[in-house]
């Protein structure tokens, strides 16, 4: 199966419209409103936006209002749809497609769709600057998700295009991946509970045009939080003794929780990757807090290292006679993708145009929500597999100078649908 | 000596108009165009400006440009004289008026000018709220300054209206003490080298209404500082031993700056008043930086604590690989008052009008930049004091709810103003 | 008031006689048995030895029984007295000696006897080396309390054989000084309850022979403890996630400690003296403990340092998973010098022979446990006085080349008795 | 191949003996004096003790003379042979025992000897105490070191007395393991470099008595450290800012070295097991030191650690103004069982009388310092296992009711004796 060149630059054109206007997590406005004129454009059964399938207590990692207000009009200017504007008010982003093709297994596909806080390349070697596509907005599509929504968007094609598939496809267009934030809500959301198998894909990883990994394991568990120090202000210099100084107790948060003790069972990980704190050199600070994260190769391990996390943090505190709260900011299991997908998609990936290395396994080392997507289906008796589609990137991901190579948004493309068709082909049998 | 009703009605009601237009330090455009609106009225013999007395360069803690230009447009839009932005144009503010009035002594007087960058209390119970002064801007006279200026008008009208001066008069309405960073630069002038006297002086500091400190010691000498450390940005979960964690030698820093052992010699301080760094919880911090602060008893202690607080922030930064710089932003050194000074002070106040208590001496426990101003009187062999005028202020200094008692402005101009004739006197004699 | 030679010279011998016999707290069995000897031969109205005026349990500071009876036997060996030794068993050390000459003021004198667990220089330098009364035990005289044992049984020499006084003499001989340990067992014995007057004395403290000081104030309050973390033991390497390990917690502990909030009403000190823990490099260590100390100027900046240490300690112990015990091992009170006895010694120091220098007050700048006697006695309506006695001393009190000039051991027994009849004389009339 | 009971019985018999007589790390004097009893009454081709194989130089983790020379004495008085007890003079202790068979190739066999400074249990349920064979030194056999020179003993009968074996077998029964001190000593002597394979054992690691792992892998690499902090000692109450205290360095130093970033490459490991300093609660600190390990799931990642403990220390060191000493005390690389033995001992094990159960391969989780012998051989082209014999173990590893099951003994001799004959035969073919 292959596709018409004229889809393959219509997809081009939409990963560089989106890359264009990077939204980050439950602020993607625009780009949910692009996703729906896409798919009514293709034609598909079901479509769900934000809160039709999102419950918004579900979600975590969400910004204070005003900010997210903020996007919401720059997606308004930039001529978001009002009718999506209205079902994603208040940052309940991303959207669901279901595609009904007679009575096969149901299989599911996942993509995510945000983009990153940072600031893009202006350098003339960095391609979205030089060809004109550079990120209008705060925010860069430093992570490829760009990508990820013209997977979602020519698989659906595709399959509604074909004749051979038979069953039902449900595409998630899910938001917050980067804050680890939109997955438990879409689990949550019942939606994908049906599903006899599941593809969560990902871009680049390291891996050149034309490299497949058709099983990524290694996903580490991952528990995202913000501790908030509240002491008491005093005047430095004449009243040292009045105050209960918010920043000392970071500090002994912040040196004893990167001493939480290894594990024999396996790696794990710890940073306060944020701080903040104080009002003035003179002044001993009222509150301070950080955000950080604790990972483990196995959830358990991230408990462990949660549990861990938690004590120091609630001792730091105590010790400097400051309060402290701790809030779950984001969260993900770990989880492992299933033989049978990998066969699939490794027999799928081998006869693929473009593709050159097909890598059964390999391992992410960081961390991923797709995994409370794949822990639900796998937990309800299906199975689930997590796709790799190599990229030339010149960046790292996350990097100022992160691109993809837009030949591979073809294979990952063929490589999914053809996966996806098999896999309802093979379930139904 | 005493003043008419309508003199301390107009201060009241200028000492008003600055509490609705605070500026912190090296921002003090709107403020410095009153003075001079002042000065002009009442007529002085010399009258220096912003960048006509101060080298720019001298100044400590001055703060980004954009910032000043947002304060210097602020200040044009709320109608401050474009002469008067000119010579202060780029943060070089605060004025010096001087008054001749024959072949005494000279007299120095140093009030500052500044507010300080918090947010006044809109409660009903706070007057400046119920009587619609509050703060119109992002900052808060909390401290009293606004009254400091009218001392220093009241002062020069009551001794060009009186007749008894035999001197010269230099009053000093200096910028910048809230961040210890305007006494140096007026310091180093050279416009009070000539001074057989100076006073200084300070409204509240815990004396009610009536109550006069003739001499205040006990500044503890000090030096505010930054510290910016610079790691190397990584993944947390990907690459932990990539990165080097700018956090992590902060939390160092800040845990054994605060342990740095006690001096025999007296009392000494240390604080890390804000922190600040990072950017993602699941990335490895490249940079982050505190403002600290040390202090001692003598200028010798707060050496003392200084040499310490360096060899702490360098190891601790050496510990987590990370690289560092330290930037003084502000400095003062420790004082006394000045026997001579004392007693002049002490016989005026015990005279004046309104005056219940006179203490001849308290400690301020605490820091202030008229140290510069005085050890410079001092070591060109004149003398100096520091003067407490009590009001009763309902909240502390520095807190949303400070205020002062209107009635204690008229006590402060009258022990200054008369003070200032017995020491033009006792110096001519 | 002076005393033949023949006294001195036997004051001389027997402070030589003490030096070659150190024994430290609570293990003083030769040393008490000695001043026994001497207090019979002089004859006393009342001789109260070790248990039969202190109650063990109120001793602090106490050694582990088998160390207090490898002392006892030592001094067994060394020729103690077997009743002196079975009235002092078990390490109920020390002796009190009464006078009774009449109806006047009773009047107390408190002398030291401990040495230190230290080992003293064989240098030829050093005279006691030199002149052969070096230390024959592990321990040193290396804080002249074998001088302040010649004080108190010169005093009562003095005493019994002059004619002038009238009144009751109580002369304790006090262990357990060195570790805050016996000041408390002493003042609860209620023995001094009844004194009028209280006197109690040093050498040395940096002042030369020929100089005497008054009154002695700035005792720092002090609070000696033994904190014990139990954690739990594991392979390091294993196991590394199984053990909690109690030297991270004294770690912080230390760490933390340190960095408790100076006070703004004076000064405060902080130790962490000694510290002992763990098996072997590969073991997570199961047990750790440390020695340390607070001070502060007064009673209740002790309090503050203990209390901020207490809880520092704990949530040190908690934020690593461990349990912790704090145990108190020392304490003194502050306390001050009352003017009616510094008049008195400063009269009486100012006409005696060998005098030359006498200062009124000064400060210690440390810690001694005399000032829970002198508080029971100023509680208890009574006067409290702490005299200094000059003497040329080459090494620093507690080093081990600390000795004294024996010439003032005439004048500190002239000045102290000569004290002690001012006060019965004037405390009577 | 299997052995009479007779045979057993006397390795029984032995083994008990030493667990009588265990001593810990280059003070096994009268272990080696057995050891030369059994190996003579066997009648070996070479026979060399102590410092006849090994260069004192070499040794590592070497206690103090004093201890040395008492374990000495102790062995002396147990009855250890005066010519052995010649050559091991000064702790240099250990045998190595070489027969010569034919043509075939050199097999090594290494088996540790040491016990641990630790007390044994005295219950009634723990087997030594119950029958009368527990330890009658200060330290026990609690890793079944007395269990593995039985083994060395019983192999080398074993081949002695059989037939089949062709070529040449050396037998080390290596010292100081337990300190990762032995291991270096031995394998720089050069006796086992013309090894063409070479079997390492262990009995017990949590395996059940008739389970025998063929292969063991999972070495950390490891290396033991102490780090000696000098600082300035002085008075804590009178003269806080005179020392520099060595404990607070420590204390800095621990809480860092915990904070090492974890390494995406693999596990690490980092310890601080010993901890010492200090004179007095009131005395600042001159000196203190601790004893603490780094490891490595590599090599590379051993040096990773050890590289910032010591960055760590030293600004730990700086940081509060001490000196650091740093001495390499144990140290060991990681290794890899070569599968050519595995499979050797694999099929040996299968067929072995009472073996339950193999596993081809298992992971150590811990360091043990037969990897330099393994990696010496390896590194001259030889190939190297290291093989776990099961035995039921009532207390865990280096705990004090640790002891072996007895009939584990016979097992470990057979699957060793054997799959040396088998290695002598394939090696040779």
């Amino acid at each position: 199966m292959s596709h018409p060149d004229t889809t393959f630059d219509r997809l081009v054109s939409l990963r560089r419209e989106l890359h264009r206007h990077p939204e980050p997590a439950w602020r993607e406005f625009y780009t949910t409103s692009r996703i729906v004129d896409e798919l009514e454009a293709i034609g598909v059964d079901e479509l769900l936006v934000g809160s039709e399938f999102i419950d918004p207590e579900t979600r975590i990692g969400v910004p204070e209002r005003a900010e997210i207000d903020r996007w919401y009009e720059t997606a308004q200017q930039a001529g978001a749809r009002e009718d999506v504007l209205d079902r994603t008010e208040g940052g309940v982003t991303g959207a669901l497609a279901v595609v009904r093709a007679g009575d096969g297994p149901t299989v599911g596909l996942r993509v995510d769709i945000d983009g990153l806080p940072r600031t893009e390349s202006k350098s003339e070697d960095h391609v979205p600057a030089a060809e004109g596509f550079r990120s209008e907005t705060d925010a860069m599509h430093a992570c490829g998700h760009d990508a990820h929504v013209t997977f979602g968007i020519g698989v659906i094609e595709s399959i509604v295009n074909g004749s051979a598939f038979e069953g039902t496809l449900k595409v998630v267009f899910q938001p917050a991946e980067e804050v680890i934030g939109g997955g438990k809500a879409v689990a949550e959301s019942g939606q994908l509970d049906d599903c006899d198998h599941l593809l969560a894909v990902h871009i680049g990883l390291d891996h050149p045009t034309g490299e497949v990994v058709a099983g990524i394991d290694g996903f580490l568990a991952v528990h995202h939080f913000e501790a908030t120090f509240t002491g008491k202000s005093a005047h430095a210099g004449s009243h040292p003794n009045e105050g209960t100084n918010a920043i000392q107790a970071v500090a002994a948060a912040v040196e004893n929780l990167y001493a939480i003790p290894r594990h024999e069972d396996g790696a794990t990980r710890v940073n306060a990757g944020v701080v903040e704190g104080g009002s003035a050199p003179n002044i001993i600070p009222e509150t301070a807090r950080f955000e950080g994260e604790v990972r483990g190769e196995t959830t358990e391990l991230k408990s462990y290292m949660r549990e861990h996390a938690t004590r120091v943090i609630e001792n730091a505190a105590g010790m400097h006679g400051c309060g402290v709260d701790i809030d779950a900011v984001g969260d993900a299991p770990s989880a492992k993708s299933d033989d049978v997908i990998v066969d699939v998609v490794e027999h799928v990936a081998t006869e693929t145009d473009g593709v050159e290395t097909v890598l059964r396994r390999d391992d992410l080392g960081g961390s991923e929500d797709a995994t409370y997507l794949m822990q639900r289906v796998q937990d309800n008796g299906g199975t689930a597999g997590y796709v790799g589609i190599g990229t030339d990137h010149p960046g790292g991901h996350h990097t100022a100078t992160f691109d993809v190579d837009e030949s591979s948004l073809r294979i990952g493309v063929d490589v999914l649908a053809e996966s996806i068709q098999k896999l309802a082909g093979d379930g139904g049998s």
